[in-house]
């Protein structure tokens, strides 16, 4: 079925797919359409289940189909979604946002998370009159003209006002400041290094207190891309426990358990830039996937989703290290344990990767080779063993072919 | 409840509102929260029912809540929304755009008409290695910074390469071409003038095949944005009568009757570079928008909708013409009768118009005096009839207001 859809796809879609979830990029044998999921578990359009560490790459952060999320959706269902105004879910979903998150005053919702982190863009700009805005390099903020990873339809005005530093690199982001002195608009930044195919880094307190010195001291923005990552290490914004408050955020992927919704949340500083910015979308009010983050957000924070999350991506965490050590295996573990992404040493063609991948994933676990992985709450105990079952074979294979 | 809630939003959303669904933007005692919607009607918050003529600014084109939509939504959220990759609505709805539409060899899809209009100017470039693009002066195609009807945020260097001309007017197309020669990737084009609060245009052929001959004679991308009126003039695209066929189509609202979704088609020639493209967004691939999508479009043919659309429309343009013309007030129809726009005569300042949207508001109909409006599915001859008698008695209000 799958082949026989790549198949249809080909004829109808430029290169049968696109985008991030395009299965070229992972081992040969990973499916390209499903049919449906439940809790952590992903069955593809040829009925093969997966216990699956991607949550379609974080959405599902509470799992598939959260009977709380669901039953708020059908209700609002049953009312209408997309009418000539917002519904009541809008106002109570903004008051969570502001209730949940110190540095937030107010919110603003969209469908993509390229639509947060181009309003906070715009924001900055419309708010400091200035242009510059820095991003790490190599960070991922969404995929149109001004931080798309290709360069394929790109104008160099598209990146005229972007400046780049090194993340976790206190003196590379005081000299991009430096040289955008005066006209800087906002130093942009993701709560962690989490860069494709690369080894995840966690901030530096010092690199996240100099961010925040070095916004104030150009009376810049500092916007956090909380996109990725946002409710999965913290209820309270992924930098609270630094100490450290953002100006705006940029949220979405979890923040509605997979159904279409994006947000930005701002300081009190910006709220009249922000009630002046005209940004809009033909389904940015529909009330079903309002409702579902209302109800998102109220289980993640009962069930202390990001506390359940950490523990059960340690426990995959411990469990593969001490299988790679037994096989010895040198395997490079990194991310906070909620995000996890398993690269090996001496593995600069993904090769080792990959065979891990494909291995686990003949066993029924579907991992990612290069990008970091996701744990929702509906992991178990129970679910992280059965991984770690699968797991072990995959590193004694990989073991064997390093041997 | 209305008024509470614009009170609690006041607190948490910066304006108590923003983008297009604004209430500001309407007379007075316009709603600006709702509760649910049925057909053509929509309910506030404060149960007040409305026979509406907005459709949510189009998405619903087959009314609210149609049951094949909702059944094929459900049937789709029973198995989950957002997974690893695609269902196989995907293939299957890909495969409608190319069998509906002429000029469609394939169809990419995203969640905003910004994303597809985006889309549009991105493989334009990637395509012909160029940069300049083309759009009618006032013509909306999205709010991101390149096509932003504010210019709030918005840097010299995001329209660098944007130039313009006048709707229909063919000399002035032809001297944008002249300009950009060289380096011109794409003439941007709504299939008909819909500029916010100006009378709406029919395209001349002459308008129509000039912009085709241009494009060819440059090499250029020809490029249709249907977002606001696809399948509600034609379901082969809304230039087809015209012996027109675009390069690259950018849809998005009524495509999925509210659910959210856009889409960008193309031809043969434009299939490579958008194989090559980065364009992505976290919910793209959800299955219950696509789901909604293929039940809609399936209704939209078996019905003949556009055909519905346009009979209800002229039924209700020319009763109100009948009516202005008893009361002696001088009123300006435009647009196609799917989608009207009604304005007075001598009425710089939309008085007459804000006037007579609110004494049909006050009689339960929904119109708004600066946009053009949607004529849906839903909307039977009873409903127009029934619309017709608030029309009445509000042009009633404005002959007497003007004597």
């Amino acid at each position: 079925m799958d082949s026989r859809l790549r198949e249809r796809a080909r004829q109808v879609i430029p290169g049968g797919m696109f985008g991030h979830l395009h299965a070229k990029g992972l081992p040969e044998g990973y499916p390209q359409f499903f049919r449906s999921g439940q809790g952590c578990r992903l069955t593809d359009v040829d009925g093969r289940e997966y216990l699956d560490f991607m949550c379609s790459w974080g959405p599902n952060v509470l799992g598939h189909r959260h009977p709380e999320v669901e039953e708020a959706v059908r209700r609002q269902l049953d009312l209408g979604d997309c009418l000539n105004g917002p519904t009541e879910h809008m106002v109570t979903l903004a008051e969570r946002f502001v209730d949940l998150l110190p540095h937030a005053a107010w919110a603003l919702f969209q469908k993509n998370g390229t639509d947060a982190t181009t309003t906070c863009v715009t924001l900055s700009r419309a708010k400091t009159g200035r242009r510059k805005i820095l991003v790490a390099a190599e960070a991922y903020h969404g995929a149109v003209p001004w931080c798309s990873p290709s360069l394929l339809g790109v104008t160099a005005e598209d990146r005229a006002h972007i400046g780049t530093y090194v993340y976790n690199d206190v003196a590379s982001l005081e000299a991009a400041v430096e040289r955008a002195s005066g006209d800087l608009a906002a130093i942009l930044v993701s709560p962690f290094k989490h860069d494709y195919g690369k080894e995840q880094a966690l901030p530096t307190p010092e690199f996240a207190a100099a961010a925040r010195r070095l916004a104030d001291a150009e009376d810049a923005a500092l916007v956090l891309d909380e996109v990725r990552c946002g409710f999965r290490l913290s209820m309270q914004g992924s930098w609270h426990a630094l100490g450290v408050e953002p100006d705006l955020c940029s949220w979405s992927k979890a923040i509605a358990n997979g159904y279409p919704l994006a947000a930005v949340t701002g300081g009190e500083a910006f709220r009249q830039a922000a009630s002046e910015l005209f940004v809009t979308g033909s389904f940015w009010c529909g009330g079903a996937a309002m409702a579902a983050s209302v109800a998102t957000l109220a289980v993640l924070e009962r069930e202390d989703g990001p506390g359940h999350m950490r523990r059960m991506g340690q426990r995959l965490r411990d469990g593969i290290a001490a299988q790679a050590a037994t096989h010895g295996v040198d395997l490079v573990n990194s991310g906070p344990p909620q995000m996890p992404l398993i690269l090996f040493a001496d593995d600069v063609d993904y090769r080792k990767g990959e065979l891990f991948a494909r291995e686990t994933l003949a066993r029924g676990v579907y991992m990612h080779p290069r990008h970091n992985m996701f744990l929702s709450l509906a992991h178990t105990e129970a679910d992280i063993d059965e991984a770690l079952e699968a797991t072990d074979a995959a590193l004694a294979a990989v073991a064997q072919h390093g041997a």
